[in-house]
């Protein structure tokens, strides 16, 4: 009786479709845009998460906390189907973090270990450095490497882009020990990938290779990367010493968060609305990703509040454990591969809460046309740009079986100063930016769910 | 013999006045620009200060290195009078620093103790919070203040001037403790003064008072701050544990370091050119003061070297135990009053090394039009602008003699980013922008000490 009175209900809100095309869409589009830009919900929800909860590392209580808190939501806020999937994820903690340049003169460095690192021998390790900016620079040094600490100095640059900004560098984070082992280092150290100068570690995922020797690997903030440079540039032999108490520990239960606005035509078809529900254990993870889930659960909150019930299902999905290694996307796309045929499109975001630019999509021919139809009602908050190419960590796992992915785009200016530092917190959120973000993915999300063609698919790339 | 020399080459160096009256010192202006701007020698200067000695906190070895350091430097530069002047300062240490929020939720909580604070018992303290904005607040908690920890919260705002900057919020970090023990409180702490937000704390100079009980004081930063604000807000309780190690030792042996251009008419006239010497312990010093000794050296080795002998003094003074409150200047005030007549001007540079924009003068009426006039050839590096009113830290203890305070000026929108943290570092000085400054310190101390005039001095106020 109550899904017959919300799809009358539903049905009365929205005009018929005129030869405009889309002002059904439109007109939920602004009944979402009001809602969400009405009151800043979304910040205090984003405020319990980070405050009260804290941050969210895999292995921790603060995560599986979240997740009860999460699931206790979309409870309350009358979501279909909610429920959590089970998912195994790493549990490394970190520990005792010093370290100094010891000569030629002694100076303190502010050091973090990297996620997954091992610890070094208790009472550390005190070796020489050297400075590469990339691995033909490594390669090159040798047999000078053995025995050495690695210190991958490559800067990044504020909006630098595929070239100069964050995935530019972050290969020698990822891999830089492994390659460093190989050489016969001691120890990789990376300078910080941050934008700002402020003496601030940022951590980070790191992954070892089977058969290569496991050696500790952490970042330096910048300001003590470039000062070891300097005394490089000068000639000198500079050595450092360093302590990291971190370890590895079994792995650990944790969950994938799911809730649903069932759809009143084709509910067996799904569109997913993504985010990642871990976070670093440094800040709070308010950019990093407090803020794409809480656009998640808004999105939903409000469509359902609105009395808009889609044609198909808008699937909202936390994902646990991204950070290291998108435990929760991969197992969610194991679990769901039955599924994937149905779902006709995936949404995420996970790059703060900066102004909304628009969304990046990588899908079939056309889907960039379609896109841009249906995002044109958030042109008045100016997050209606669609470009070719987006996506997000935890939905690519869906890539190879077609799903359309899509990205919800911000302005990052600063995101890089704070992503994965302890300066990622509650204040580096603007309420107002947060309200136009929860507007714009739920605009879409309900758009997608909603119209009577779905987004072309990608080619299947499965073996 | 070679004193001759120097003279002959100076006078040749001089056109002879004009009827535009100072082109003169116009053209020595223009000689010493040339020089300063010529090359990055003040920036590899201030590298050796800040990486090869680092900080220079009262009572460090380092302090004390960076004093020889300078001395034999002036001596190296052919300075005359070069000597060092005993000082005894404060020799206080800083120890383990560690906070968090115990309740309603845990959070830890970057601290950072105040210079001169005491320790916590061992073990920390464990209390709830209050937060006030000012004093006023503070009083009207009266009797709720007792056993509590007093947060003052007064943010800081970029370019915010008298009314809402760094000297708006200072007296709170300098006397805070001793307010709040008056009303019975067991610390006292105060959020960051600093203008951004990466989760970096500040330290800086507290104040006992006699016959007050004595508790611990520490700047926290702005995040954690405004964390325990919004959990205040909810109405909660907030509780708070952390510990001290801080610890005031027996005074220590320090100098201030003098060098001179002797005057080639008056060289019994003297224009101090000042700096602070010693630092915080957290950073290297390179905006606070490190910057301005070295615009200090860096004039007189420029002034030497271009041959230019001015009618009066030149004198160098890299002050001692500024930071912990003015040991080196109160010292000399002392020692040097008997020839406080002769000092015809001071003029200071202590707000790093943003780009030069002139100079404020507090001294008698008609000194900025002096001013403006010996500043003009500075045009062209756009640090020709003189206002009313200004000075130094270190030269202060003259003024009560009636020496006329000058201080250099320089764009500060970032300076409290850094200031008193461990990100003041070398990487926050440009270069170039060092050598301006360094170029408007020269032109103006030597038309200082050219000029047939001086400035008009302030009135006398000694008891």
């Amino acid at each position: 009786m109550q899904a017959i009175i919300v799809l009358l209900a539903a049905l009365l809100a929205m005009p018929p479709a005129t030869a405009l095309g889309n002002d059904r869409d439109r007109t939920a589009a602004e009944r979402i845009l009001e809602a969400a830009l009405a009151d800043h919900h979304a910040y205090h929800r984003l405020a319990w998460l980070t405050d009260r909860i804290g941050p969210r590392i895999t292995g921790s209580a603060n995560l599986e906390k979240a997740i009860e808190w999460a699931t206790e939501e979309f409870r309350n806020d009358g979501q279909e189907n909610v429920h959590t999937e089970p998912v195994a994820v790493p549990h490394w903690v970190r520990g005792k973090e010093t370290a100094r340049v010891v000569s030629p003169t002694v100076h303190p460095v502010v050091i973090t270990a990297l996620g997954g690192s091992i610890s070094t021998p208790e009472g550390g390790i005190t070796a020489e450095v050297v400075a590469v900016d990339n691995y033909d620079e490594l390669k090159l040094l040798g047999e000078e490497v053995r025995g050495k600490i690695v210190l991958y100095t490559r800067p990044i640059v504020r909006n630098g882009g595929r070239e100069a900004g964050y995935g530019s560098a972050a290969t020698y984070r990822v891999t830089g020990a492994t390659e460093a082992a190989k050489l016969g280092a001691v120890a990789a150290m990376n300078r910080s990938l941050g934008t700002a100068a402020y003496r601030l570690p940022h951590t980070g995922m790191m992954r070892y290779e089977d058969g290569i020797p496991k050696i500790p690997a952490a970042s330096i903030s910048a300001e003590d990367s470039e000062l070891i440079q300097r005394l490089l540039a000068a000639g000198e032999k500079v050595t450092l010493h360093f302590e990291l108490g971190c370890r590895n520990l079994p792995m650990a239960a944790s969950a994938n968060v799911v809730a649903e606005i069932r759809g009143r035509e084709k509910p067996e078809q799904v569109v997913i609305l993504a985010c990642h529900f871990d976070s670093w254990d440094l800040g709070t993870g308010a950019i990093d990703d407090g803020a794409g889930c809480i656009m998640v659960m808004e999105s939903l909150r409000i469509i359902r509040a609105a009395g808009l019930t889609p044609r198909r299902s808008l699937r909202g999905v936390l994902y646990t454990g991204e950070e290291n290694g998108l435990w929760g996307g991969k197992a969610y796309a194991l679990a769901h591969a039955a599924e994937t045929g149905n779902i006709v499109a995936a949404l995420e975001s996970d790059a703060g809460a900066g102004a909304p630019l628009g969304f990046g999509v990588s899908a079939g021919a056309g889907a960039v046309e379609l896109l841009t139809e249906w995002a044109a009602p958030l042109a008045v908050i100016g997050a209606d740009a669609v470009r070719d190419g987006g996506g997000g960590a935890d939905i690519s796992p869906l890539k190879p079986y077609g799903v359309p992915q899509i990205g919800q785009r911000q302005d990052t200016t600063y995101y890089f100063d704070w992503h994965h530092s302890m300066a990622d917190t509650l204040d580096k959120v603007d309420p107002d930016l947060l309200a136009k973000n929860v507007a714009a993915m739920a605009v879409l999300g309900f758009a997608l769910a909603e119209a009577e063609e779905t987004v072309p698919r990608l080619p299947e790339a499965l073996e």
